[in-house]
């Protein structure tokens, strides 16, 4: 498996110095791996912290800026960020207002978290967390206890940071945080394996005639295999397990999701056909995200991500936001 | 090769329907395959069309929208939008102001658009044209006639559109948009060969251990085969290309593209690493654009494109822009 890197050992400190270049707004720690908003920390804003293995970008570093994360911790790929990165992330966006730490429910993601969370309030942040379990597809998993945080964490990142945008306290940056996860579901599709640069080739089997319904994102196993499908059979199946799991009564936030080596062109078609669905089901569609913005490497393959809205959600979701990887209204 | 699609024959349509469904700030044929910001013909201001094969998305359909285009034909995958697009498309959006076409040098789009321009003039469009050929990999190629047009066009669509947005007359967009391309240059490494939907598979062979220095976005041959090369070395390979070729004495913007199928994570370590060259070379960076732009589908590599700026272009490049696949600003 060719990959565009120097050797498998800087694939993340390579990406860093990248990050750096290209992003004069952000404050990049290409040492101790951590990526802040240039400025932080913000007089009375609180901080959100994010991270998790590389390997999904933009997700999370990508997601830093005006309206979303404060900071994030990149891993190794797939692999979760040590505890001294997330509290050097809370110590340098804390303002005083304290700090919500954003974790996807991966067993490595949610001990380091909290033990970072401890050790950041002993050195007097007030740190707050939620935990981001969208996937629909199974309870426990390769690395998980419970479901596993997937793209709907754009959806919490987005909002939650609108929030703290505005000057909002931390239980309240805290609550809406949970009640958009509570709010939201994903569900993945793999057509082939992806492939990490330390093993250097595929990290699962995935025949050439199969796709995998409900594959985590880092190619955990998921709900079956079965024969090829098409887009628009990919998204029945898609659409019936987030909703069949949400059962929405408000308008939704759509996301659909490129796994990253699907091409956009493809991606395009699917998301018509995940609007035909929803449409079928009478479920309207208050904004549709198109795009690569949680990713599994090369994978093919897309998810679909909903996430029902009143009408604050939605406000916060339409606010300004100024990141490299999601940028609107400023 | 499995793709995100219902059947080959409908890959297009069916992107067309998502993007009117992801993007209601654009209005679309589907059936004539023509994308137009809403709200077109502006008063007083000049429109600017583009188009071309279908496969690079988010190129031209996603730069539509303020401050960039203001349409754009998709034709077949890798296959020339035909003239009755482009005249639908120019009519449009003339507001009396005149039309610019920007035109890749492939000999399908030059001679369309050529005749395209024909036409919308008999119908009263006052109609100009600039020709995009960044490409210094190669004179005559597969499709082209003189070096081919790729990445860089990015960078005619971006400022052009932005002085377009100022109200200025269609010779000085026009004008503008021929600086531009003389002063950007592009050269593209390709990892794998793309898959187009109507072969089912890869368009042309590359072995496991080699690579492609200086290909085309559709996969055409470019300067040498080689063995396998580190993400430094292919930046020393791409950087000199281009620098050589347009031998800069400003400051330069640089877009570092990914062909579709290459991880952002890969991507932003080869950014480095062409930072790490033309700092090598005290060849100052105004701007750099990291990101899957001008795609080839599902193929893997990067392109590296310049365009060296002085204060009228900086200043343009940095305006708003609000399209599905470029916004800052606004």
């Amino acid at each position: 498996m060719k990959m565009l890197i120097n050797v498998p050992e800087t694939v993340v400190a390579d990406a860093l110095r990248g990050i750096a270049a290209a992003h004069p707004e952000l404050t990049v720690d290409v040492e101790r791996r951590v990526i802040v908003r240039r400025g932080a920390p913000f007089e009375g804003k609180v901080g959100l912290v994010s991270g998790g293995g590389s390997g999904h970008e933009p997700l999370h570093g990508g997601f830093v800026g005006r309206g979303m994360l404060t900071a994030a911790c990149p891993g190794e790929v797939f692999t979760s960020p040590v505890p001294d990165q997330m509290v050097r992330a809370a110590t340098a966006v804390d303002s005083g207002a304290g700090v919500l730490f954003i974790v996807k429910n991966y067993t490595g993601d949610v001990l380091n978290f909290d033990m970072a969370a401890e050790l950041a309030e002993d050195e007097g942040v007030r740190v707050a967390k939620v935990l981001v379990n969208d996937d629909v597809a199974v309870i426990d998993s390769t690395y998980t206890a419970g479901r596993r945080g997937t793209s709907g964490t754009l959806f919490v990142e987005k909002i939650a940071g609108a929030l703290a945008e505005e000057g909002a306290p931390l239980d309240q940056v805290a609550d809406i945080a949970r009640r958009v996860n509570e709010s939201s579901r994903s569900f993945s599709v793999a057509l082939t394996a992806c492939s990490t640069p330390a093993k250097g080739g595929p990290t699962f089997d995935l025949p050439d005639g199969e796709l995998e319904l409900g594959v985590g994102i880092h190619g955990e196993p998921g709900r079956e295999r079965r024969a090829m499908m098409t887009s628009g059979e990919i998204a029945d199946a898609s659409v019936e397990a987030v909703v069949d799991d949400l059962k929405p009564d408000a308008p939704l936030l759509l996301l659909v999701n490129g796994m990253g080596g699907t091409p956009l062109l493809e991606l395009y078609g699917f998301a018509a056909e995940v609007h035909r669905v929803l449409a079928e089901r009478r479920i309207p569609v208050a904004r549709t995200l198109v795009g690569n913005y949680v990713t599994s490497l090369d994978m093919s393959g897309a998810s679909v991500s909903i996430c029902q809205v009143d009408e604050e959600l939605l406000r916060l979701w339409d606010a300004p936001v100024a990141t490299p990887g999601l940028r609107w209204g400023c």
